[in-house]
Parts: C-alpha cells; sequence; structure tokens
C-alpha cells in the first residue's frame, strides 16, 4: 500500500466553474497506483468543489442562475457578514451548500468517473483568486 | 491492508428514493475486512446519494416536496438546458444539493451508520434509469 | 500501514453550529500517523458536519438565518413527518442539504485544513441531543 500527495493552485477570474478533471486524472495516472482511492480537498469557504455535466456549458450557467437566485448578493438580502463586500457572506453560503472534498475509487490508474462526470471548483467570489487543493491517493500498484 | 471494489446497478423505476443500504452491508460483511473505510461514488450528475432516516417513509414525501418547490421544474422556471426535456436542468441542480460520494468508516466488518440512518440513491429524472455505484473498501482483516 | 479510530460524543445545547476542529486536530496528532486520510462521520440525519470559516461569529449567524429562511419550521409550512414537533422534518431537510461526512488528507500528523478553515457539528434541532461522530484514520507514521 503506498501513498501521494499534491498541491495544486488553480487561479479564477471570477464567479464561476472551473474545470479540473484533467489535471487530476493526469497526476492520478502518473503515480504508481492502479487501484486506490483518491481524495480532493479545498481549502478554501468561499470556494468549493462540484462533479458536474462536462458536456454543455449551458448547465453551468443554469447552475450558476440557479445559485445566485437562491442565495442573493448584499444589497437584495442584509448580511452581518460583509467585511468583503457583497459577495462575501453569499460565498459561504454557496460553498457550505455544495462539497469541500471529493473522494473517488481509483481503478486502472483512473478515478471512476462516470461518462458526463467532470470535476469543477467553484469560485464563489466575483474577484480572481488563487485557490488551493490537496490531492490525496492511497491504493496499490496492481 | 487490503482493497476490494464492486459495481452496483441500481435500477429506478421514477424520481425518488431508492434504499441502498442492505445490498452495501452485505456486500461489505461478505470481504475479508474488518476495520476499515467505505467509499461509495455514485456515477451520475442527475442522480445522488443521500443519508437519511429510514424509519418514516415520510420524511422521503417531505423531502421530494422540498426540493420539488427549491427546484421547480422547466416550465415553471426557464432553463438554457432542456435537451431531455423539462426534468434534466433541475436534476443536475439537486444532484449539485446533494452528495455524489459517501465515504464510511467501518468497524466489525460493518459501516458505522447511525441506528436511523440509511443510504439511499436519489433519482432525480422523472423516467427509468439504470444507475450505476461504485463501492470502494480499504483496510484490515482483524 | 495503520488504520485508528475513535468515537467522540458531542453534547448540543440548541439549534447552532459546535465547532470540534481543535478535538478532531488533538486526535490525530496524538497517533501514530503522520500522513494519511482523516474521515469524520457523523452517525445522524437531523444534525450534520460543515466546514466554515472559523474567524467570525457573524458568518454562522448569517448562515443560520438563510437555512432558516430555506427551510421554515413546521407551522410556516405543513410536513407530514412531525412526530417530534415542528424543528423535526426541517433537520433532516438541513442535514440533507449539508454534509454527514468529511474526509481530509493529513499532512505532518495534521488535517490539511486552510487557514479558515473550522470544522462544525451543525445541530438542526431546537432541543440539546448527544451527537456521537466517528473518527477514522489510515496512513502511516513517517
Amino acid at each position: 500500500m503506498k501513498q501521494a500527495i499534491n498541491h495544486v493552485v488553480v487561479p479564477t477570474r471570477a464567479r464561476g466553474l472551473y474545470e479540473v478533471t484533467h489535471q487530476i486524472l493526469d497526476w492520478v495516472s502518473d503515480q504508481d497506483i492502479r487501484t486506490g482511492l483518491l481524495t480532493v480537498w479545498c481549502r478554501h469557504t468561499s470556494a468549493s468543489l462540484l462533479v458536474q455535466e462536462n458536456a454543455s456549458p449551458d448547465v453551468r450557467t443554469d447552475l450558476e442562475d440557479f445559485f445566485r437566485r437562491l442565495v442573493p448578493d448584499g444589497g437584495q438580502v442584509r448580511y452581518r457578514h460583509d467585511d468583503e463586500g457583497p459577495d462575501d457572506m453569499p460565498a459561504h453560503i454557496r460553498a457550505a451548500l455544495t462539497q469541500t472534498q471529493l473522494s473517488i475509487p481509483v481503478e486502472n490508474a483512473r478515478p471512476v468517473l462516470g461518462t458526463w462526470q467532470g470535476i469543477y471548483l467553484y469560485e464563489h467570489r466575483t474577484s480572481p483568486h488563487r485557490r488551493e487543493l490537496v490531492l490525496h491517493l492511497i491504493g496499490t500498484p496492481a
């Protein structure tokens, strides 16, 4: 049984979904672990992880529309916590409603994502950020 | 340290919760691993996983009522992505709000679910589907 | 490769967020495992886990306000399942929208939480409860 850990920086430009599937698959396939468990951890409370369809960009637009309606930015709703602007508290709420972590079984050196599944970092702040993911892999070479 | 992987197909008839607790517990108890970690991965973006009370069917009905109000089907709300019908995009949003993956510690060859906890596959589409879960178990025989 | 498991009881006084970060970090640092994966499992369907900012208490108040608006207690909305009172079914829905489980990579005997990340037990019932978490750690001493 072996382990590998990697820190990945994802630069974001604005609120929205950033696909990290290929970066993650590439790193997993470079390790000498064919069967195991991959864990992705997002080190933030105003950005999060999401597994979504990677075929249609419309899915991402509709998803963002939904979250904007569900968690209105400050001004439309009054938040106590608004130190960093009207998108500060909504970012924390959106992160609470999505995922900070994913663990995916690995077979043949590849996480068992379904045909349409992509892994996304969801930036919830409106300004650019440098986001950090930690990847952990445990398993065996065979 | 050992590992085991299994692919499980769950046929669904319509939108709703399908309990998979017993299938999962049975598979875990059949492996030669008493102490470890079980991971369940759902290979879809329009179906997901949910841990819920397995005593009262009313809980499942109320939960479905809640999600139907929170994420209205197309027609009531306009979605860009509606290739597969009015339940297509709502299914992706419901999946984003629930879980694609669960990891549960295993003691005495049994995932440590609480007394009232059941594991459900949540079908978010209105038509029947064949859904696939991947189970991964890592641990030791003692 | 080694494993360790621990059961932790968290007494709650009322609805709200209870920080468990330090308890969890202390237990991890006491194990002889420097590199690995920590999993936290919540054995309930009316309490859950949340990763949130641990700097500002306003974040927790705004978060609770949000969930109270999103999932109104019985009386404002009619639920079938109300055996244990108007906060019974809302507790199940809030748990469904947050996390029952977290898995965090461990480096240098410490889960790789970001600077502002704290781990909270979210009590969704209005009365006091004794909640149980199961901690599982797998990894190596080096």
